[in-house]
């Protein structure tokens, strides 16, 4: 089996720029959407408004070559190692991210809360809340 | 960028056989150790006993075709798309894994409990547990 992603769909969202993404998730992130693609439109088919996802995200615009960051927040910082981190870049930029489905929207786009990544970030799964 | 997955690391554990895999995470799962690959050393140089980490693992056995399922223990149950399960079987075979580190072990390999997956299983990522 190759290690070839398949975008299964993308994020609609008004936040544009890196510099508009809140630093921690539900900081005041805006409500978005996600647009599922035609072909993977049979796996989404029991999800509803009410239910708590999981979104996984492949951080299109990350760095995947970078091992060691400082925390975006505090320059004075040890160099700490990217997996203790959430910081996107990283050799692999997934993002995971704990969402509501909020509503049906029309085009098989479904509304979220709190997703707070870049309009046209790519999707790669969609998983049950944990409880 | 493109969207071909680096594998980091991979997973040694009992489980050998697909059968022998718990339905559920932490049902019996047993402790397992997961090893870096030396290219991606520094980035888990931060990582120590009693961390909680989040795994994300390449589940390289699933068929990556299925868009619908059963639940494996109620076959009697209504087909369902797999973005509303935690079947591997899906477009992109992710696997996410709440886990603990044990201790850190020669060979720069780190026991970890609760983790339920095949021997060999790549890894793809590390991230710190969210609280």
């Amino acid at each position: 089996m190759d290690h070839y992603l398949k975008l299964i769909g993308k994020v609609h969202s008004e936040l544009r720029r890196l510099e508009d993404c809140p630093l921690l998730e539900h900081e005041n992130a805006p409500e978005a959407a996600i647009e599922i693609f035609e072909e993977f439109r049979d796996a989404v088919k029991n999800i509803k408004p009410g239910d708590d996802i999981i979104l996984l995200t492949w951080l299109h615009k990350a760095d995947r070559t970078i091992l060691t960051t400082r925390p975006r927040n505090n320059p004075g910082a040890a160099i700490t190692g990217v997996f203790s981190t959430r910081s996107p870049d990283r050799p692999n930029p997934i993002g995971i991210h704990f969402v509501k489905i909020v509503s049906i929207a029309e085009n098989n786009r479904f509304k979220v809360s709190g997703l707070e990544v870049l309009d046209g970030t790519p999707l790669i799964d969609i998983k049950p809340g944990l409880r």
